[in-house]
């Protein structure tokens, strides 16, 4: 393969779409991940032009390098300013009932992406994937899927140039035609070296990185790009997910398809710290996009790691450390303001301010955001769910180039 | 797995979905077949049975052991019998654009089933697997296999009960779901022993197995069995097809689902003898159904390997030798009457009939078969193919048991 083989397993750090684990200190080597995946950091021209050519700020994720890394941003940003369309391509595994804010990253990106640039995009559950992988029934990964569904709607993507769908749903036609395409160029050996599977796994999960693979293609979803398979795919999710796209890139080329570009983040911190596992099973180790504002307030003061010091005396003499604290880490997250960041930073070193203090700052910021969110996903009815899911027509999905726009689409009715 | 794995690769004999080769001699050594896959012979008190049941004399192609093998026929009998539903199941891989008689044969037996059962039958085009077992493009594969679809319906399927799917169509919703939980329940390990595969094999080929598997599963049409599972499902086709339903077989049970009963046939021989190999990119290797009456003659006359004698004179003393040869065996696929069958065969065992007269007798066999064959083709228009390619509401489908009928179909519009 021309991008790099199997980048784990060495240096105990381990990272695939399956299992993120830390190095010997419990701490994710991201240099190594982008040297090994072969991918590329996000330097600062590439956010001015991004800034120049839309008009908007960087998202304050790309400013603090919290979506670092990515490949053939300059192939996504010249069709962009050639006015040629590109779409939008993320997705979720349903595994959970509940989502926790981890979850909720690369889909809070992504609707920021979907205003700046007004592209469609298009959000896969893998709800096969779950079932494939874990021991859940096939019906309950279908109705978990659709539960993910309503707290992404949530997020706010836009319903006119939203596809989300589930693979047990969609897949067939033009969509399965390309997941043959794809399996076909890909051999058992390439499977197993970049996925780590081997022959006691069930042929599904060999099958399965195709499914994946497939809405890179734009022509998978012909209700939207009536059959084109020439748009410009830009897949902005966690850097785990880069086995797949790693495999996508080397077949697309030879299969008359573009190499989709990607914007990858790094990893959300479970409370417990960056060498702690975020898991559903654990409720302690996150915070819930359906926990109560007590809930909120009860983790972050109880299980969210501080890197406060012992004693009030020795805090206020020798500061904390942000590099290690998670609620400050948090902070980084979902507190937009840059001024009162860093003010929170230099205070919280200084020894000025105290863990209580931070941890209540955060508190007050995820229960305004968490009860937001749980007011918006209230809106998101059947009907709303079902709209957003719904093979359909998107005539106006290129507002920015009406020369460019998609023809072969019938007129909305 | 219960029934036996990887029966080839011994005493030269390879019979596999994409290989038929025999022994030494180049002959099939069919009762080890049987052995080896775990079926059993199909005996006369088994015929004798569905006379019975049916009223009609059993197929010559029963009587003659050219479908000589099974699995659960009994089972299928007793659903009969009780009057529960049952439904047939058969395919192709359309690898060329015209049959030869050897393709015809499951089709011309399952459309006499059709017919005697009173039952409905799934006919699977492999469009899929050909795409990946072949260089061929993905459109030129469906092409194929829409072309396919003529003859096969030319062979005289009922319109009201018969469902011809192309996987490229037909894959997704229900089926995909049955797809994928067979997948779930193979390992690769599994699948490399039963098909041959290695690691040098694309994932497809890894993953094809389960789409030729899951039409097994009454519950993969929902159109025609309202979502039923426990329907009894027999798989009538040539035997090479068995690895297939083997593995079906073994995990059909723990997934809460009737084993497939099959019924096998031996192969067609190609006309240079049975160690030849049918081949549609050897025109002279076998009859087409797109033959003239002058090429069937001429290929007859010119390739059918003959068991007669060098001279008219040895062949009168010591008769020829109907078990070597072609033209005789073709008569027992196509010579409906016993007592003229019977008369040739001692005549040209005797020496009486010469090579030129069975071949005679067999031309013009043939040139019937053939033209009817293509008169019925022309009827099978655009419309026509469609019709029995579109998944639909089948009523009607049981009407041996009326109380029976699957009450969640939407009655026919």
């Amino acid at each position: 393969m021309a991008e790099k083989d199997i980048p784990n397993g060495k240096g105990g750090q381990e990272v695939t779409p399956w299992e993120v684990k830390g190095n010997e200190e419990g701490k994710i080597d991201y240099a190594k991940l982008v040297r090994e995946f072969g991918c590329s950091y996000l330097d600062q021209p590439i956010l001015d032009r991004m800034e120049k050519l839309t008009g908007h700020r960087p998202h304050h994720w790309l400013q603090r390098g919290i979506f670092f890394a990515h490949r053939d941003m300059k192939e996504v940003l010249d069709c962009y300013e050639k006015g040629q369309p590109f779409y939008l391509y993320t997705g979720r595994g349903p595994s959970s009932e509940a989502l926790h804010l981890g979850h909720l990253i690369p889909f809070m990106f992504n609707v920021w992406l979907q205003k700046v640039f007004k592209v469609p995009i298009v959000i896969q559950i893998t709800d096969d994937e779950k079932y494939l992988w874990r021991g859940l029934d096939l019906e309950e990964s279908i109705r978990l899927g659709r539960e993910n569904v309503r707290d992404i709607i949530a997020c706010g993507f836009e319903a006119e140039n939203t596809f989300i769908f589930s693979d047990f749903d969609y897949v067939g036609g033009a969509f399965y035609r390309n997941i043959t395409k794809l399996q076909r160029a890909v051999t058992a050996n390439q499977c197993k070296g970049i996925f780590g599977l081997n022959d006691t796994d069930n042929i599904g999960k060999v099958a399965f990185p195709a499914v994946q693979a497939a809405p890179c293609f734009s022509d998978s979803f012909p209700h939207m790009f009536g059959g084109r398979k020439d748009l410009q795919c830009l897949i902005p999710c966690a850097i785990d997910q880069d086995p797949y796209f790693r495999m996508t890139r080397h077949v697309a080329p030879p299969m008359g398809y573009k190499k989709p570009a990607q914007l990858y983040s790094s990893f959300f911190p479970a409370l417990q710290g960056e060498s702690g596992k975020m898991s559903a099973s654990d409720p302690t180790s996150a915070i819930f996009v359906t926990d109560t504002p007590k809930q909120i307030k009860t983790k972050i003061n109880k299980h969210a790691f501080s890197g406060g010091r012992d004693t009030e005396a020795e805090h206020r003499e020798k500061g904390g450390n942000v590099d290690v604290d998670v609620s400050y880490k948090y902070l980084t997250f979902f507190l937009e303001d840059d001024e009162r960041l860093e003010q929170i930073k230099q205070d919280y070193t200084s020894g000025k301010l105290l863990t209580g203090y931070l941890k209540a700052e955060l508190i007050a910021v995820l229960q305004k955001m968490v009860a937001e969110h749980q007011e918006r996903r209230k809106l998101v009815t059947d009907e709303v769910l079902d709209q957003f899911m719904k093979p359909r027509p998107m005539p106006n999905i290129f507002p920015r180039s009406p020369d460019l726009q998609i023809n072969l689409l019938p007129p909305r009715s």
